[in-house]
């Protein structure tokens, strides 16, 4: 099971503004019913790694087509064998961590 | 104003898990007062960009005093000089996009 | 056409060295024919951005084959549609904006 | 000692190239004498990791000065302190341990 940050950044588009860019993203994940969340950097996935890769490969095309000359698309792939991980589960595993010492501050 | 992303790895440490490690960076930058919110693949701290170079510093020998011996550490820093940008802000410019598309699949 | 670098991390190996899995990716671009260059972040593979795709699906397992439980897979895709880039491209459109301000150092 | 990796990316410029960015940031790191190598995806710059932080701070302003509004930049820091990481080195350990394998193909 993986966790995969995909974010898109168009180059020498009219305004600085992506979102418009990052919207048709969302829309399409949405359309492939895939688990998935936003954040301000990124979209994050979950999922089986090769189904994520292929997902990348059926969103590669959307800035281009909103006519984007020049894309630079970045994917980040979190994939554990020994665990599932999915969105959420890391600020899990982070906040378990840090109880224990908060407690000790008291 | 800035937006960073910070993601830090350690190599070669017994186990493959680093919760351990980002709560060394939540915890120091609870203490340093710093407007941050923790995602799957890293921390999102909000400033302006030499204020987030300073706290980089600040943090970057972390993982080091835990033990690792080599660590890959990540940073992207979105600054816009036209606009605030916050934490949020950019989800934010994602949604109001989506909406009319939204309502006209109705 | 576009210009790609593809990072693998091992994570909870037993050393902090990842040579031997840089290693495998680089036979198998051979083995593909590729055209390729490694260097100290990663490795610069250029091609269709299809193509380079399939080729990171292809590459993907390769790391778990080895033993690693968790790897973290960054892939960075250049992708522009109004020029050319190729392996070497960017870095002669760089020193040739460059000489004329050394000239003028002169 | 460490290895960074600095790439800048402009965005809402009138042209889908970066090269004159980039051109400043090699002239400064050649005035600074810095060890630095550039390549298709960013600069390379060998130091001590607080060096190589400072640094950033010094080139951090370069593409706002030449008008960018928007300036996306990505830092990648390999830090080893079990042994020596220089530019090239990583590429060297490859290198070797592809040569056992390459001489059985014969």
């Amino acid at each position: 099971m993986a966790l995969m940050q995909l974010t898109i950044i168009p180059l020498g588009t009219e305004t600085a503004s992506v979102g418009e860019y990052v919207a048709d993203i969302q829309q399409a994940l949405e359309k492939a019913n895939a688990h998935f969340q936003l954040n301000d950097m990124g979209t994050l996935i979950e999922g089986e790694a090769h189904e994520l890769l292929n997902l990348v490969a059926s969103l590669y095309e959307l800035p281009f087509q909103r006519g984007a000359r020049r894309v630079v698309t970045q994917i980040v792939m979190d994939d554990r064998r020994d665990k599932h991980v999915g969105i959420g589960d890391k600020i899990d595993a982070v906040r378990k961590r840090m109880k224990p010492q908060k407690a000790s501050e008291l």
